[in-house]
């Protein structure tokens, strides 16, 4: 046993002496005990040496490294294997695993490794690339335990003990009739629980959940959430049974998701490497588009501003609060934004409750207007009138621009928590509806509240 | 089987319409094929009813359909309850589900819990309960199947057969020496897949990743996820097993942290409860604190604009252009320490990677500043110059503007990627670094940058 997150560093300068002074059979039994994933994250660094030190791991843990390694790396090794080493390694892999890495290679690499796949592992793989991204069908494994309504139980765990070492997972077995269709399942737990000459078809579970190949990962994903599920069967669409999805496929596109939605409310464009594993050039492409379409978009706060000029320029004073008015209104809108971003993303809000939604955010918009109205009107009279001896501060200043913090927050607020729900009904994607694209239409809006309280109060 | 997120409107009609005709036995069959998760959110609609429904369903599933409610509506049931039917239900519950529950109890609710649960049971939720929240020690299961080293295959299935129905899973099964102490784990696959004379000590694995008790349960659930287990071992500082965390669990947990990392982000205090679940009191504590911090430090903006009055005076135009540069300043840096925050969160990105993401931001935002640089020349000259006919937006004008975009956005992207990353480096939480508060900085700083290239290229 070892610890999690073991000092990295310290590993690999052990790990590149060991190779230096090639003492093979020390870093084998260091690497022995260590897990996979760690193994690989330690690979990341150790450049051309990936290969010697993949070949020092015993077979099946080499695979289970292969696996977990960068789609770069995994090609490097790819090329240096020969063909008998391409198939020891394939051969150990799990089917949703080959299809990932085929996914990820080049032409060339692609008909290498299926040319040194057996006939049925090729067809399976054929069968699981044709499915979209994104879809079930595309993280699905065909890899799974099939049994038969008359079988006993005996005869279920017989074949499990025959089939099972090829199997991802043998926790959860499926029953299919003579058209593969699904027609039940059972755990393991149960098959164990009972007694030997029981008969499956009297022990399944005959109300079960089960996806389409053509389900959206992410559905799939968070219903084995929501379920406690560790395995959800695909069915094709006439209910045939085609592959299972396994929780741990879930939980890396849950992971993906998520990052999905933030960076799309940062407004970048969404990508699916690692940060540090990015090119700069790859960076600039994510992100300059919406810096872009905002830059242009704040030209209508421009053009605002100039029709005010005569306003402004009678009253100096009030442009130094601008800067405040519409961060304050972007920082509100934000958290409305994102709040229902991400209720709408858990399920937890729909588009039939966008008026308990704008009702509960015009309380809250409110409230919170109140109190930064109030401290507001404070702070101008004090630091700015009093601490900073501004005498152009006067009350009635702070009056304009307290109310049009009050205004300004109720709108934020509104067309944040508004604008996402509506981009889900017609069909957008409301993480799009974040942060910033609030605060480029808060800004205007501020800006033209903040006007009119002007002209209404002091008269310019 | 049905289908996933079956209308669940209508559903809800026809349930309310078995309840007022009395016609028990239909609602009994409606609800029978479904998932306890799915009854769970029409009884979220149900109010008082809840208790009919639950007094419909077969023990088993009332238990799963009771541990899937919010916790004012398990509150409501509780009180409903004889004494005789909390016991029933209690008797269903797995250990962590029931730890759940009363931590969300008030008092008196906990202390009827308590006096009904069996003895054993009683003791385990009060050992779970001192963990602080937060920890892994209280999301752990206290009921996993411990096996010995000298047991054959034989004995361990004996033993699972017995004890197996009352466990939270039996696809892992941990093995423990006389003290109690974690020496090597084995999967039920491996079980049956050996044969009956086969010692545990000979088959088990004895590397294997463990937790503690103290770890903090979000480094727990990566680490589920990471080397896709489907539990995780849960020891005491002296390696002694005291319980074990499952995957249906860690996934909760990564949802929740998700959550929590997208609402500090957006300068929200982060909640536990779903978005319509809070009220707006709880909604404005929640986000008043961050928007007051943010607005009052909006003063030091006010003050750079009233230092530059003069200069604004004398080249009235130049401020036209300040919502622009604030609002590409603060999106440049949000998209920059969102990108950060998220790796930092995800594991990608170290401390000792500062340089590397420096340089690389660096570079990106050269090429952003110059690519926007660019377009917002072309952008003043054909639209506020010859469009709207505005001659202040003259060729010298705009180079001001586009120097300090380049400017801006070189500063705010880096500000932004490292001051997440520093401050994880002294202990604060990065997520707290994000859009609102690197906004504000940037907005003082693009001034400063601005006032510069005004008064360098202009003269003002």
């Amino acid at each position: 046993m070892f610890e999690l997150e073991g000092n990295q560093e310290e590993l690999l300068e052990k790990i590149e002496e060991y190779i230096a002074r090639k003492r093979y059979a020390d870093l084998r039994a260091l690497l022995l005990p260590m897990e996979a994933a760690d193994i690989a994250a330690l690979c990341g660094e150790l450049d051309e040496k990936v290969a010697l030190v993949f070949r020092l791991l015993p077979k099946e843990q080499a695979a289970e490294v292969f696996v977990e390694l960068d789609s770069d790396q995994q090609e490097l090794l790819i090329q240096s294997f020969s063909n008998t080493e391409l198939k020891e390694v394939l051969d150990e892999l799990y089917l949703d695993d080959t299809v990932d890495i085929v996914e990820e290679m080049p032409a060339n690499v692609v008909k290498r490794i299926l040319k040194h796949s057996d006939p049925e592992m090729r067809k399976s793989i054929n069968e699981i690339l044709k499915y979209p991204d994104d879809s079930t069908g595309s993280i699905m494994t065909t890899e799974f335990v099939d049994l038969r309504e008359t079988m006993t139980v005996e005869d279920a765990l017989k074949r499990i003990r025959r089939t099972g070492p090829d199997k991802e997972t043998i926790n959860v077995c499926y029953v299919i009739d003579d058209g593969r269709h699904l027609i039940g399942l059972l755990s393991i737990r149960t098959l164990l629980l009972a007694e030997d000459d029981d008969v499956i078809g009297d022990i399944m579970e005959r109300n079960f959940i089960s996806v389409q190949t053509l389900d959206d990962q992410e559905t799939t994903a968070r219903a084995l959430g929501k379920y406690d599920f560790l395995a959800l069967p695909v069915v094709d669409t006439e209910n045939r049974l085609v592959g299972i999805v396994t929780v741990d496929d879930a939980i890396d596109v849950l992971q993906e998701e998520a990052t999905e939605d933030i960076e799309k409310m940062a407004a970048i464009l969404p990508s699916d490497k690692p940060y540090l594993k990015t090119s700069p050039l790859e960076t600039w492409k994510a992100r300059t588009p919406w810096l872009l379409v905002l830059m242009l978009s704040a030209t209508f706060t421009g053009i605002i501003l100039t029709h005010f000029e005569s306003a402004l320029a009678s009253c100096a004073i009030l442009t130094s609060f601008i800067p405040m008015l519409s961060g304050t209104g972007g920082n509100s809108g934000t958290q409305a934004s994102t709040a229902v971003i991400r209720a709408l993303s858990l399920g937890e809000v729909r588009f039939s409750d966008l008026i308990r939604v704008l009702w509960k955010e015009f309380r809250v918009s409110v409230c919170c207007g109140l109190c930064l109205a109030a401290a507001n009107f404070v702070k101008m009279m004090l630091v700015d009138r009093w601490l900073l001896h501004n005498p152009t501060v006067t009350p009635t200043v702070a009056l304009v621009v307290c109310a049009t913090l009050i205004g300004t927050v109720m709108v934020a607020k509104l067309v944040g928590c508004s604008l996402p729900i509506l981009a889900e009904k017609v069909g957008f994607d409301p993480a799009v509806m974040a942060s910033p694209f609030i605060s480029t239409i808060v800004d205007s809006l501020s800006l033209l509240i903040y006007f009119q309280f002007a002209s209404m109060i002091l008269g310019v």
